[in-house]
């Protein structure tokens, strides 16, 4: 993710004066282009936060605590700060924020603002412009998560395991051999049965839509695909709505990229952005219920380019301290 | 599938006085072993079929006409068949049979039956025991199934494609490269945006469970896996139930081995008979609504284990002609 974010800014319109990389020990030291430039990432020291405008923190789960250890730090030093990590996503001094969905709450921002979770974005960026005008009454999602969401591991334990069928990558970040296989489990089994990202799903979809009852039936699933998630989406509108006006709706929605007909795969969404919708069709005998394919990148909208673009919206509309755009 | 059936009458009770062996011209040759023995495969040719007490069809998509064109033959010969494909599932004078849940509906059968389709066996198999006791309000189930249902050349598109990340193997049965990648498209897509594999699993629930206007919303994906379909499926009831008492029902069900903690993926069950059942769960928020994850080995329970299961029925209740248990 630190990786793309990287180059969403460059291809950004965002002035940037200045980039600053940062790192745990481990990877500092290793260069990184940027407009014509080679930048160095230095090992994170919070004394440089001083006159930043903007901070991007993103961990992944393995190795989150970035922004836990230094977001406050970055705060007050006077930077906004956007955070790709969970540790702050459901405070509710923190906007959570999709710009095509709910841009409106970055206004009440106190300098920290979450980046949601790769699998709620592009579900809530296909649900909300339903939900919005014909309300929803149940949803139900099934994800087929590809194993860059779990971070560099994640890739090379598939690249590792397709290489040998026999055995399991030693550092791999899954409970059991990715390769060949599909692992309801992403997080981690806790709560009630659900794992932590079927919470966050569930959790972060009800706060962005603004709905803190909407009923969210999850079930998070690893499979062997490089990047790209996939998800299934069953949904029941509260509204009486046709097949024609959803998918008129859905063909106008922002950030929406909808095939009336025919159907996308992860392979072929992987380094696009925007969420793919396809197969949009009435559930046979229930008025109002529906189903739909949703697709995007999880590294790119899924990530990095919904944070760049919450970056936008803050420097397009003077939220950023001291820009004058 | 042809294979796996004969080692499933190998390993069966049945009474095997003699086995004939039938294949299109092309695998007509080949030697199989049984018993000890090694049986040659004949061209078909329903002369053959006179003596026969019991025969079974088996074809993939691809490959479909053997049960069309012989099969009416066959119980014309006075054998009972037992068909794999999908030509005479729906039926209404073709008992369509999981033993587990409607075997009472051999009863009335003239000569033709009906194996179903994999990913039907497993769900209904899960969901009948509920159905039976408390009903069924709703169904909405994803599907992450394995090339292994897509015949030999699904095992050798995934195999070709994962040694040769460039490429796509030029006699796949899918419409685009599967290694790395999910297909929301088994069967092609046809009337109202379904493809037939999701029509098969909501028309031939509707038929094993005896109620006609069930709804079902269904989607099937192919996934990079060899063998083993995993489903996840969420359910309402019609009568109120506790997570307790569904867990005691499914843990006597008959056919499902219920894991109450943990999880099992396509790589445990490979091999293996039986319906897998675990991370049930409750949907927050919603009463009488859950969640689970179903996985079977679908060349097994999936197809011939449960067609051996229907002939072992038709034997032990006497319904096989000239045959005495």
């Amino acid at each position: 993710v630190g990786r793309v974010l990287i180059q969403e800014m460059e291809r950004s319109r965002l002035p940037v004066n200045q980039l600053r990389l940062w790192a745990t020990a481990r990877s500092a030291g290793c260069r990184i282009p940027f407009r014509g430039r080679r930048l160095s990432v230095r090992e994170i020291d919070p004394a440089e936060f001083i006159g930043c405008q903007l901070i991007f923190f993103s961990g992944t789960e393995g190795e989150k605590g970035a922004s836990r250890l230094y977001a406050r730090q970055a705060v007050d030093s006077g930077s906004v700060v956007i955070d790709n990590g969970s540790d702050f996503r459901l405070d509710p001094k923190v906007p959570l924020v999709i710009p095509e969905v709910n841009a409106r709450d970055l206004k009440s921002h106190r300098g920290l603002i979450a980046n949601p979770n790769c699998s709620t974005i592009q579900m809530v960026a296909a649900l909300a412009p339903i939900h919005r005008r014909f309300g929803l009454r149940r949803v139900v999602v099934s994800t087929y998560q590809s194993v860059s969401g779990a971070g560099r591991s994640g890739l090379e334990a598939l690249a590792y395991e397709t290489a040998n069928p026999k055995s399991s990558y030693a550092a791999s970040p899954f409970a059991q051999r990715i390769a060949g296989n599909a692992i309801p489990d992403i997080g981690g089994l806790g709560e009630m049965e659900y794992t932590t990202e079927e919470w966050k799903m569930v959790r972060e979809a009800r706060k962005i839509l603004h709905d803190p009852k909407l009923s969210i039936a999850a079930t998070a699933v690893r499979v062997p695909v490089a990047v790209g998630h996939a998800e299934a989406i069953y949904f029941e509108t509260r509204k009486k709505v046709s097949l024609g006006r959803l998918r008129t709706v859905l063909a106008g929605a922002p950030g929406i990229i909808y095939d009336r007909q025919g159907y996308r795969t992860p392979l072929e969404v992987a380094g696009r952005d925007g969420v793919f919708v396809s197969r949009l069709r009435p559930v046979p005998g229930s008025a109002n219920s529906f189903l739909m394919w949703c697709l995007a990148d999880n590294i790119r909208k899924g990530a990095a380019t919904n944070a760049v673009q919450i970056a936008q919206l803050l420097y397009s509309q003077g939220m950023l301290p001291g820009s004058s755009p």
